[in-house]
């Protein structure tokens, strides 16, 4: 995960709720690893991240005691809410960043597969120097994935930025699709999504561009 | 390995040598290998990447046939030299770069690791923001080692900058060695060197700096 300036991340989250240790473990667990672990600024992870969680029980409800028990769904889903909202921050708030941006992968080969091209995408500093110029540059993107030999079919892969497609069916969509995610780039938040055409695995990120501040406020700060 | 705004590498070399096919085709996957395939500026390749090499035998020598062949141990030292001088080059030319850096990892668990600890500290954003910055900043080495899960060994760990060691037996080496590591990193080449203390496994790299020249130059640049 991120660490600006070699900080680290500690999140801690408390709860009403009365749950059992194991449960709330495992829930939180689940709940990370869809959110916290999927944020990345600069591909730096910081060894001592930490989210925590305390479940006082002054709600008063009959203690959850499994993922599987009456309530526990409520539960999960709002945990789940709650910590995207963090890590999306995390993002958001990346060193000089200028642009929240989501990168969905789909069609990937294996889940892995999957992670790992969204992780090359997000993590791409020609694909991030390219989102702060603004510019729908599908070629860094496709380019990316190939240096790490990501298993794609280029005949059935899509890439769509700000949900405008830009390339399909083995080139680029043309001038009117090029504006048009022009356009969507401008705004504060982004998605490029990539379907791959090679399987049924998806992942996805947050992530943001990278700008002079990334340079600035990382090579101005001394130990 | 590197390609400014999408472009390709392209390194031709020729020689009047004469060399057969296999003999060249050998001595020159040996001497890209130590050479522009231990180069990166930003971690991207392209997947075009070419080293080309035409031996036209004018030197009327009688031809190399092997590598192990009477003359072949002087013709791969200067195919070599001549490789590393270009791969420098491209590094030392790396989009905004103001410094050349190389990159020396060694007392590595195995060879893998040894190239994965190189490369890890040579495409480190936070790594390549404090050269630029002029900061000796071996927190940021070794941080990005450990979220890598390289092995190492923290007590028999060195790490010297510009051949000052600023970490060594667990801790930072104090103020002094601090001062003439700063000093060093102010001059147009520097290296690092991380010994890992877990094994006998070594890898060099070279890279450089990332400015915020690096950022407009590949942010201004529109497909």
């Amino acid at each position: 995960m991120i660490e600006p300036n070699m900080a680290t991340m500690l999140a801690f989250l408390t709860t009403d709720a009365a749950v059992s240790a194991p449960c709330l473990r495992r829930l939180l667990r689940e709940a990370v690893d869809e959110s916290f672990n999927r944020v990345t600024v600069d591909g730096e992870g910081s060894t001592s991240d930490s989210v925590m969680i305390l479940a006082g029980g002054a709600a008063g409800n009959a203690p959850l005691r499994s993922a599987g028990a009456r309530g526990a769904g409520a539960f999960r889903t709002a945990l789940r809410e709650v910590c995207t909202e963090l890590a999306q921050a995390i993002a958001r708030d990346g060193e000089g960043a200028t642009k929240l941006v989501r990168v969905d992968v789909e069609g990937a080969k294996t889940p892995a597969e999957a992670d790992r091209a969204a992780r090359r995408i997000a993590n791409s500093l020609l694909v991030k120097t390219a989102l702060f110029g603004g510019d729908p540059n599908w070629g860094r993107i496709l380019q990316t994935l190939g240096a790490d030999r990501i298993t794609l079919r280029l005949d059935r892969c899509v890439v769509r930025l700000g949900g405008v497609s830009v390339f399909a069916k083995g080139r680029a969509t043309g001038p009117a699709g090029r504006k048009r995610a022009e356009a969507a780039l401008r705004g504060p938040e982004v998605t490029i999504s990539v379907a791959l055409g090679a399987g049924r695995s998806r992942a996805h990120l947050w992530t943001c561009d990278l700008s002079y501040d990334y340079v600035r406020i990382n090579a101005e700060y001394h130990t």
